[in-house]
């Protein structure tokens, strides 16, 4: 699949729309910040590495467009990070893609506009080339936790379309394929939004791994079948003692996966690890439209008027991960060590 | 809520199209064997006890129509019974249902065909008015299980919709609720084909017990949050050891619920009790059209030509099973004595 999922495109934010997909592929070119955060808040683009991706571009938007004195740009600056922080709560990418820029902001003081404008963009443009290599070093890595004739099961996407390019957890499925390996993927459709329906099926589709799509409540009873080997989904954001907060569901699959003594993998880059939080109790989840659950394409499936509770990721207990796969490397219980030494040593 | 799922019209079977809930509630008037042996593959008519009383029906709409001379009834009706036999493998109180028809069926012979005729339909009306009955006395013994105040979650539809009338499941949450607790309930939606939320949702609002619709993947995150006090679901098989065949689903529920210590409780009929089966793993699981997946209300989600599994029920092992509620009483473990001794006892 050569599809760049977000990317900078001549001065402006071109992205595929996920929202439209499978049935289209529509790529849209975002012209503001305005749009930038707006398609993350309406999940055109989703999926942590990929939304702090996009919020970097959004940051290299704003630099781009910037026609005031060189004074008012750091301001300027720092009210598009506001901006695009403010778009989504959950996942730590985006607050350390936004950190990133507010450094490259910092640096920008001294240099002349268009040095600081270039300077900007460039700082965007790395992190976007960065979280391809990560995919692909945690890809490696994640490839020796595969077995050959593996069936893999994941929940939502955490594919090529969650990231620049390449995926996590799907990275890791992809390497497996391409090291030759036989891998098929149980693919959950992940309710509300249908991310592994639409994103996950349609993706290994397309890069030719036999993808087998489930309702997310059958999760449990394909595992009680004996029908699946592993399980790899990826992160939204890591506390420091290896809970994994993760799309809504995640925490049932590693429910299941425990009682099936089935492995059950997290595939995430070092930046969805945030260890200032001790414990994934301290993870904000978020809350989002009722119309996401009584809604499909426009259309009420639930009465009138019905109570909904959405909240849009879970927390994942670090005794039911087996592992954490990074770009650094593997790691294991216990996590306050294991993930530590790979970002501070 | 005043609605009868099925019942006898004037020599038709009636009842509500549960495919069309909750925004059209159109009622069928059905006039074949052939018809309602339809309407129960295609799920117009669901819910173990349902199906039980639809298929005792269609053998009076069998009876009521037979035109032949009297030695040719029986032979008649016992086609009619493996018609409507062969119309969904999982739930064992069709073949119950069917198995008491072939018994009335049987005590006709000697009978002139007019009394024949009358005997039939009269065994018919009576499982539909006994499965109100048997609703009504689970929901009297299930009641003591519910403490007041207490937030209920419960998986697909085993209500009043699910059966003659009442409910099973929701009969218990109604029994709680008309003795003056104050009850709600968390609504699983059920995938694929969302009885929680076009059935449970529907009913519950209709008798006034206040409803939250999740995801089904929402569940154990629901529980983790302390939101849920006790489960109640139904069941459309259980084997002699207590393992509970019931809409897939239930078993990742009843796993999150025992990890987060909560009752599960399973309300059925003794008729859905399967004596013959020694274990769950003995017992059939339907699968059905890959379309149920792929795609809603006529709208494709998934990618073309993408692969699935649509398995319809999965099995709860017994020991994840806190208390089966019948109409004869509470079972609890060892599920081996308790259950035979409320059917053979």
């Amino acid at each position: 699949m050569d599809i760049r999922t977000v990317e900078w495109a001549s001065g402006k934010v071109r992205m595929i729309d996920q929202t439209l997909l499978p049935s289209e592929e529509v790529f849209i070119e975002l012209e503001t910040v305005e749009e930038v955060a707006n398609s993350i808040c309406t999940m055109q683009v989703r999926g942590a590495p990929a939304i702090g991706v996009t919020a970097a571009l959004g940051v290299a938007l704003a630099a781009h467009q910037y026609d005031g004195n060189a004074e008012g740009f750091e301001a300027c600056l720092l009210e598009t990070c506001d901006t695009l922080a403010a778009t989504r709560p959950t996942a730590v990418n985006l607050f350390w893609a936004i950190e990133k820029m507010k450094q490259a902001i910092n640096e920008t003081n001294g240099h002349d506009l268009e040095k600081a404008r270039e300077n900007i963009i460039k700082t965007a443009l790395e992190i976007a080339d960065e979280d391809e290599h990560i995919n692909r070093a945690m890809g490696s890595f994640g490839n020796e936790l595969v077995p050959d004739g593996a069936t893999i099961l994941t929940h939502c996407n955490a594919g090529s379309l969650a990231t620049a390019y390449y995926g996590t957890a799907l990275g890791v499925v992809r390497a497996a394929h391409e090291a030759g390996k036989n891998v098929q993927v149980f693919a959950d459709e992940t309710r509300p939004l249908l991310q592994g329906a639409r994103l996950t099926a349609w993706e290994l589709g397309k890069i030719g791994v036999k993808t087998t799509l489930i309702s997310d409540n059958m999760a449990a009873y394909v595992m009680s079948k004996g029908m699946i080997d592993i399980v790899i989904v990826g992160a939204d954001r890591i506390a420091g003692n290896g809970d994994v907060a993760n799309k809504i569901g995640t925490y049932g699959v590693a429910l299941a996966a425990a009682r099936h003594d089935i492995p059950f993998y997290v595939a995430a880059p070092t930046s969805t690890v945030d260890l200032s939080l001790k414990s994934g109790s301290e993870i904000p989840i978020e809350e989002r439209h009722h119309e996401e659950v009584t809604h499909i394409k426009g259309i009420n499936l639930a009465p009138e008027g019905v109570n909904v509770f959405n909240p849009a990721f879970d927390v994942t207990p670090n005794e039911l991960v087996s592992a954490i796969i990074t770009e650094k490397g593997i790691a294991r219980h216990p996590y306050e060590t294991s993930l530590s030494s790979f970002i501070n040593g």
